[in-house]
């Protein structure tokens, strides 16, 4: 599959807005120009972010307006004012005025005088290389103020807006730019602690008890947790190994009955689109403008949790052919990755959740959203009386990484490297499928996404069929597979709706994280493990 | 004012069920004598942190237990069910077995080798001394398995567990028990991504839409706006120079008219007892053991919000009195330290939230709170599936420079250090005070502890106190102030409730971030501003 890339969309406008020409989509030597063009960034402690300027302002009016979505605000969302002790900073612009206003601590008390890091150079992106030839980046006490840089430990150490620092914020409204080019005029990007808080607040911005969600019929099982505590149910929709379907989206849709299911029709589909959470499905591009057609259709908002966006890999070959060589140039990269439902969105109904957990380091709890300006100011007003932004000296250390070290160019390196090195771990994961699993009772497709591999079991097959249920036949399969020393996830773990009649029997494992001779070692035991089930004649 | 400290309490009883005798309360030696005794910590990625051993288990059975909340917690709390993916953990116990389950990303692909810090030598806090002779702490890749270090990069900067890390968490729990010494048995810690966040979690614990929630009658106006949304209102309890007033509370409480004030009896009270924002007040121990009796009389829970516990300072001796030597010893430090809830609280009514936001630094977004096993769990189940642990890389900043560097030892040196840099601050402002500002319309009390000085005005004595509402008075005030080029926050924006009625004019100052002379300067033209204002002569 070599789908046109999101970076195509739009491509024919003129921007002759600006003063200088900067073409459509934005490539990498743009993000210079217009960075040059619009002036040093200073933002000291808790600066508000220039976010249209950070997009390039102008750059965009040539695109519609998102759509309102106030009809499915909740009273919460809709009831939240600003910050009253934030207008009064607007005072604070008063040349020579003296503030005893805000209650900042001074950062003379901040027990720190440096922050250093030892990262990879660029192109020398191992751990060995790293360990002995990587770069120290170094943010002091007031580099901003001594000139050194344009963030340091006083500002990012102190108190910031919700919307996380103009320096790592502009980076990644560039890089969303760059690799989405949504297709609407008024879109925002604002830092969030992750995909997991994102959706969270996404859902207290728009639910009501008794609600329902929709999603893949198999989903991240937090997500379901996350729901329902707050009196919402997901519910299933059906996915081939192209994740969601259409048909069955507008099946869903078109027949609901509110009194048969006890709740309002839905308008909010919760999607992981790439490598999804627990198939490991990618939708096509061609799948996604069919599923964003249902959404149009049924007014649905859409929930975009794409953690998994840049573990997209190479096309697998088989275990006898040899390997695609990876993309030559950033534009051939990005051209390889399917288009998102940000880069199609051209009403705006769509909030995109973006991560570092997959691509940088979880425990950064960094992420960030895409979404209208209508929407990232209800979700800035929620998150600035609740999570605020992320750790600032997460924020450093990204940003100390990412826009001064490698800048976007750097970065696209990297997650080429990740790429490469996660299709190098799925092909060792399907090499041994291929070698150590009875074929006749298992089946699968290779991911082309994530980190999850999705291994359909022919249940029907085994000898206890009849006088058991399925879950029952699950959780015995599941006991012999650890008994022979291999641990994988049952995939009722993931039902949208546990109370919702099954008919299909999967289990989950992962290639992202054991060693190579690990992998082969557990899908060996796997294969036994499912042999001696279902009595077939062991290797 | 020197009320007997928190750690007096239980001082009698002799703990006999433990191999070793460890004397309550905790102090700086029994901690290490406790590490000595468990042995060294092992806690890997994710790893589940055992609260009951960093307790020293046995040293509190003879304790009572906390109360249950039950009658208390709402449908959205007691409904949280675990994490079903977690479930599968405990087969990872099984010797050899090989894990293809949780998706959690190999170390390998965190593309940081090394973060260093370079932070304060044990009494050599400025920050000019940090500068020349600070120590600089590393972290390295795999300092656990290398044997260097109980944490590292592959840990701190993987996924944890929503209690944060084991490793910093037995610190926090150590300090807690050092510091409050809670005096009932089943007392947990857990960290926060920061007091605002975990108001938000504790009222999304408790509170129904049309829920009232009892406060000072000038409080945090942030916690108004975290509650409004949710459909619940802040009701004002009166307040004088030591705080919430108990017999205020219990009027309050004893007098309330479901009809009249369209809501349930409340049964919480958020409270911040130290150096309250705004009105910088700090509640005596006498009169937290009063508003305590109060909360037990009527059944309230107790959200005690303190990031202000360790900005106590030095008593205020006037301009012309020396100034009170630092405390000699921790012992002496932890003695001038004014109880607090957490360490009254035989029931397990309250819910502490502290912070190192004011004493280290707010970036670091860490904080944690403590109460009872059963509010914990349901906590730790809430930011599970939101806003889960802070982030690994603040946590692994904090525990190298407080466990490893500094120890509970050196961290109560830093904390002195910081009251007494407080106390010089506050001194600077009520010297300037005293000089500049017109006593005739202005009053104060000296503040005992936190960043902010109340300003009392004398409106009645205004002009126009005849032809213009408070509001507006205050508005007209307020702005002549900002013409003179000085800035302070409004009494009015920090109502509990706005809709009450208020006849008392406040305006806030803090001394916490401006440099000395600065702060001179702005009170100066404070001073003249009300000066213009009331028709006094001008100095």
């Amino acid at each position: 599959m070599s789908p046109p890339s999101a970076i195509d969309v739009d491509v024919q406008a003129v921007d002759d807005t600006t003063a200088i020409t900067i073409p459509n989509p934005l490539t990498l030597e743009d993000v210079s120009k217009r960075r040059e063009a619009t002036g040093k960034l200073i933002a000291g402690v808790a600066a508000v972010a220039n976010v249209e300027q950070f997009k390039g302002g102008k750059h965009h009016l040539h695109k519609p307006k998102a759509r309102r979505w106030d009809h499915y605000l909740n009273v919460e969302a809709s009831s939240r004012k600003g910050n009253s002790l934030k207008a009064a900073a607007k005072y604070l612009k008063k040349p020579g005025i003296i503030s005893l206003g805000g209650g900042l601590p001074s950062a003379e008390y901040f027990p720190f005088d440096e922050l250093s890091i030892k990262v990879p150079q660029i192109g020398h992106f191992s751990e060995k290389e790293t360990r002995e030839n990587g770069a120290v980046l170094t943010a002091g006490k007031s580099d901003l103020a001594d000139d050194k840089s344009l963030f340091d430990i006083t500002t990012a150490f102190n108190y910031g807006q919700g919307s996380g620092s103009a320096q790592l914020l502009r980076y990644l409204i560039e890089h969303t730019e760059i690799v989405h080019n949504p297709p609407y005029q008024d879109w925002y990007c604002n830092m969030t602690i992750g995909s997991t808080s994102a959706l969270d607040v996404a859902l207290r911005m728009f639910v009501q008890r008794g609600d329902v969600v929709l999603t893949e019929d198999y989903t991240f099982a937090t997500a379901v947790e996350t729901a329902a505590p707050m009196g919402v149910r997901m519910v299933g929709v059906g996915l081939d190994d192209e994740g969601l379907l259409p048909e069955s989206l507008d099946d869903v849709l078109s027949n609901w009955d509110e009194a048969a299911r006890g709740a309002r029709k839905p308008f909010l589909l919760y999607t992981v689109p790439t490598g999804q959470n627990p198939t490991g499905a990618t939708q096509s591009e061609q799948r996604r403008r069919e599923v964003y057609k249902v959404a149009q259709k049924h007014d649905v908002y859409i929930l975009e949790d794409e953690p998994y966006y840049f573990l997209q890999m190479q096309p697998y070959t088989g275990p006898d052919s040899p390997d695609v060589p990876p993309p030559k140039t950033h534009a051939e990269f990005l051209k390889s990755l399917v288009p998102s439902f940000l880069s199609l969105d051209t009403d705006g109904r769509v909030m995109r959740m973006d991560s570092f957990s997959k691509v940088v380091a979880p425990g950064a709890r960094v992420g960030w959203i895409t979404a209208s300006q209508q929407i990232v100011d209800r979700f800035i007003k929620h998150i600035d009386v609740s999570t605020q932004a992320p750790s600032g000296i997460s924020q450093l250390v990204l940003f100390k990484l990412l826009d001064e070290h490698w800048g976007h160019a750097g970065f696209l390196d990297w997650l080429v490297h990740i790429r490469m090195e996660y299709t190098q771990r799925r092909d060792v994961m399907l090499g041994a499928c291929e070698k150590y699993l009875p074929k006749e009772v298992m089946s699968w497709k290779p991911p082309m996404a994530g980190m999850f591999h999705w291994l359909q079991i022919e249940y029907e097959k085994h000898p206890d069929h009849k006088n058991m249920s399925i879950a029952e036949l699950e959780e015995k399969i599941f006991q012999t597979i650890v008994d022979h020393g291999a641990l994988v996830m049952k995939g009722s773990w993931f039902y949208a709706d546990s109370q919702a009649k099954h008919d299909t029997m999967f289990f989950r494992s992962t290639y992202a994280a054991a060693p190579f001779e690990k992998i082969e070692e557990a899908i060996k035991r796997l294969g036994d493990a499912v042999r001696e089930e279902f009595g077939l004649k062991s290797q």
